[in-house]
């Protein structure tokens, strides 16, 4: 099954830069991820953007809604910032696209060697194959509908509304 | 969802014995991957044994099969060798046992830090909450009916049959 | 042979925060690393501050200096970020303490799975087992006297003035 | 200071071999451990063989006294497996090299993700720069002399005879 990965950034991509001793975007580990699970799946990987989920504006959203639909693939993972991955799944869910679309992301960047992120694009490439059309987040070993689900802020764990 | 986790040992759960230089059981890592996947699905962890997958014969299936259909949950996942991870599945299959069953291991154990196994659970946690009833092996991020895979001996990657 | 660590944050104990977002301090990781490092010496560990250290003021130096003299031990190590490491050598210097006191730190946190400081720890144990009274500073697999040693801003190295 | 280090194999450089399961020699990780500690001392790195230390002879150990010997260097680190550790250091002793020679070597392997060669590497570095003229080992933090050393095969930790 031909799945393609949309790269965005958030926590999972982040990484330590010592010279100014800050936390910074380079390029994605998704492709070494993808190496490291062993994953012989046919899978594209696109790096839209490389931001913090707070930068994340109406324009980005654009910019991810049309690369999920003109993508060739039927099923999509989108990696992203938890803070406002929510609101990137509503923006996605409008557009109305008929594709199995999941977004993903982690609290603890892939880097710093004890990162959710790992387990997390695991679980979001298997719910692509399986959830019929519509907009997802995996994290926390669920999947939730975009129309029900927020992250606590306090404690980092994604949660139903209802 | 309520998902029940049989362990059963191989590479996954292996770790290195400092004193005699072998590769050896301990308890599971499957809690402490939980956790670090920060994990909030209502899981229930079982040791059934701690084995290598070529050490598993008909008595251990007997013993694994026992507890899928005794467990309260519809929802399993075994974590197992992956020598004989489709013996094992086949076995379970002609139990009509009617849950969604998934096996899972690694190529790597968790413990040597560049392990396969962290995405697998993710992965089968997910395979388990969204596949029918039936048997299944969730390794390379996808998903195998057990009566068409088969682990390539010379890559260790698993593979269809026809 | 006794040695005495005196703890003071630094990059070296940098943890990150997930809920902010942020590199944070919390316990010192020195205890987990000389466990990890095997380490049979007779140490005493003793946490004086958790600062980054570009907020080290002449307060903070008077502090180490005092535990530098007070300290039972002969030979000291202190864990320092590496901004204003030479600063507080040559504080220390001037303080004429018949000790032999090495001051190491980190580029990259250690638990970021990829930090010099496991290495620079071990390396900063062994110059305060061998070297005469004085003060050193230990990074970058080398020692450098006090006074022959400044941080390049621009690579992260350490070097000789002179 | 010029430093030449000789590899001889040993726990230290193990890896998992993921097609057969068993623990075995790929290239060595010391330019990688050396890049990862930001090690920039002067060193140049020959690997003499990739064996366990209980496969090793006098054969070998004439090896390892003639590099010692021929090395142009004054200061020399050799990796080694911990079984025999003692026995080359006795032999390379007998030998009498005018030189600081420092063995060193690792329980847990390097590639593991908890190994302290590490930690063990950055000591031995340290303490072949000040150690004088002689035949030591470099574990658990300190360093023995070659006549007052023996590994204790019940803990993993080495320890003085007297």
């Amino acid at each position: 099954m031909a799945i393609r990965i949309l790269v965005t950034g958030g926590t999972f991509d982040k990484e330590y830069d010592m010279i100014n001793g800050k936390l910074d975007f380079e390029d994605t580990h998704v492709p070494e991820m993808l190496q490291l699970g062993r994953c012989t799946l046919d899978i594209e990987v696109r790096t839209l953007m490389m931001i913090d989920s707070l930068e994340m504006t109406d324009t980005e959203r654009a910019t991810i809604a049309l690369n999920c639909k003109m993508a060739p693939e039927e099923h999509i993972v989108i990696t992203h910032g938890t803070d406002t991955m929510p609101e990137t799944a509503a923006y996605l869910a409008q557009e109305n696209i008929n594709k199995t679309i999941v977004l993903t992301g982690a609290m603890i960047p892939y880097k710093f060697g004890s990162s959710d992120g790992f387990f997390n694009l695991g679980a979001a490439l298997a719910f692509a194959q399986t959830l019929p059309s519509g907009v997802y987040i995996a994290m926390n070993g669920r999947y939730y509908n975009w129309d029900n689900v927020r992250k606590n802020k306090k404690t980092g764990f994604f949660e139903t509304l209802k």
